[in-house]
């Protein structure tokens, strides 16, 4: 029972052997009118992928299990009440793959915030189905959550934007990033990489806040008018009431003194999440926020105005994210899980691809 | 030594004996040529006065120490630059009473956020001299930090505006509340009284939202269209995406379960908090933040033109806000400080009064 039932998958099978990954078929959903089968040939490798497999996020989630969520590949069926979408197009895929589309987040273009919203992967349909990702063969996605990419972008080079992308530009836009902002991000990672290039993109003053030296070069390289290390005490001194808002994009944020990153904000600025740690956050009095009126926050991806907006940047300024590849297999998927895991050797993000050594051609 | 050298304060002197006030002169700093005088004749009680005198803040307070920070008398003295202000006039005082002028967070009407700004009491003057407030016969003020009062606002009623009234107006107003917004205040007390009157004098649909069903009857009468109650599991499902913005007035927010008070919020709401609780906040996951994009923060009083404004306002549309008042002695400050303590028989602010009777007509 191949394909359209199901899809070819590298599922990781129990929690525990999150790494170890099983080729084995599992359902798509019902075909259904907007719905359109994408043949990946491409997939970024997603902190969020690691969350879910090692069960930090939460040790309930649906097994056997395909993650991946950053899909491109051909347009290969399409429902017939798609719109804008015909068989052949390049076309992507990101974190979300359905929501009612009918609730007044959804009508505001806050579908990311729609109460009923499905994940790309360990998500359940209405009818049960749970929903696999892009380390697969196929991915069966609704027409509202299925993008075409720009010609002039790479597949390996937009994957990444398609999840990664779309987290750090939503509140970059959102908190109004552009000519006359000051913006730090902080952690120089997938997220991190990508808040740095939209934020000078979109005309920010750019600054990379890192508790290491080591990723100075490249934040200047990415465009970052300069790098703020936080190893030493009294780092934050030199730059009290500076940053209109900070793009949070580490995983570590536990382990912060919130009131150090507060004071460089700006009157009433805002210091915003993106990714979400397994740990908490620590006690934090109120008067941390007293100094500067600051506020605190976290986004969900974006919305789909969002992401076309970011692919629309993207290929009018041709910017590129940096990007490693490692050929999907039970090997590849292996090395890329760990590699992320251990934080070894990613600068900035992984991509799977050959797909088509491994599953064929797939018309 | 007496008035102009000291003022006659009624003082804690150990904040293990924080309702025990001792009458005694205590020195005002040098008379220079932005300063006004004020014979005072109310002061509002504040939560802040609790905060301090019994060290919950911090142990480590100046003593002895006269509070009180909702000042309001009569103007006796007034420095050769002082522009707007002149004797006779009837002036407030609130929380602040000093900051450079200068720095950018002044220039840009947020001198609440001023790096140099000094609290009116227990703060300390650049020459040591430590500032006390108005459980006391004069103050002496800076005319950035002096308001005149609209004629047709007595003076109780006026006084606790000075602190509790501007600390949630300035969040009301930078927030956005006004017409098409709906805004929910949490607790009902001193504080969030004032956040009933503003936000519907500004003509937000407001909503009080409470631990219990005591103060329905004020909500309503104060003007909320609607009163939630907090004591049942399951209390925010009916609320879900419903408030632009709120106000937390409560002190006791760490026993708060956060995330269904933020589920109440609209896609990029803010849940903001007035008043600093002693507790810090309890650990908080990030995904607290994620079925919404919201966002938290806390404010810190208000700046000069949020306190005109405020006062603008009150006279136009003749707020009342709800006061009991107190003789002022040591047996008076005694009773209002541990009223409030004990948040016995408030409803909703206290304010001493009777200072001729005490302290003569001091013209």
């Amino acid at each position: 029972m191949p394909y359209p039932e199901t899809t070819d998958a590298f599922t990781v099978t129990d929690i525990k052997t999150w790494s170890n990954f099983k080729r084995q078929e599992v359902p798509l959903k019902k075909f259904e009118d907007h719905d359109i089968d994408i043949a990946v040939e491409a997939c970024g490798v997603c902190a969020s992928d690691i969350h879910t497999i090692t069960g930090g996020w939460s040790t309930d989630i649906p097994l056997p299990l395909c993650v991946g969520h950053e899909i491109i590949g051909k347009a290969i069926r399409v429902g017939p009440k798609v719109k804008n979408i015909k068989v052949g197009d390049r076309v992507g895929v990101g974190a979300q793959i359905w929501a009612d589309l009918t609730c007044p987040q959804c009508k505001s273009d806050n579908e990311n915030y729609c109460p009923n919203q499905i994940d790309t992967y360990g998500g359940k349909y209405p009818d049960g189905t749970v929903t696999h990702g892009g380390y697969s063969s196929h991915v069966r996605a609704h027409e509202y959550f299925t993008f075409k990419i720009p010609d002039n972008l790479e597949t390996t080079i937009a994957a990444p934007m398609l999840c990664a992308g779309l987290t750090t530009y939503s509140p970059l836009k959102r908190l109004g990033a552009g000519p006359g902002k000051k913006v730090a991000i902080v952690g120089l990672g997938g997220l991190g990489h990508f808040g740095v290039l939209w934020s000078v993109a979109l005309g920010a003053e750019t600054y990379v806040i890192s508790h290491s030296e080591r990723k100075r070069e490249d934040a200047l390289k990415l465009g970052a008018k300069d790098f703020i290390v936080t190893n030493k005490e009294g780092w934050a001194n030199d730059w009290k009431f500076t940053f209109d808002f900070i793009i949070n994009t580490a995983d570590a944020t536990h382990h912060f003194n919130l009131k150090d990153y507060f004071s460089t904000l700006k009157v009433n600025g805002t210091f915003h999440m993106v990714g979400f740690p397994d740990e908490p956050l620590k006690e934090l009095p109120v008067t941390a926020f007293a100094p500067n009126g600051c506020f605190m926050g976290a986004s969900h991806i974006g919305s789909r105005p969002e992401m076309e907006e970011m692919f629309e940047l993207a290929s009018k300024q041709n910017i590129k994210s940096w990007v490693q590849t490692i050929d999907i297999s039970e090997e590849g998927c292996k090395e890329a899980v760990e590699r992320l895991y251990k934080n070894e050797n990613v600068r900035y993000r992984l991509c799977l691809t050959g797909y088509d050594k491994v599953f064929g051609k797939r018309d």
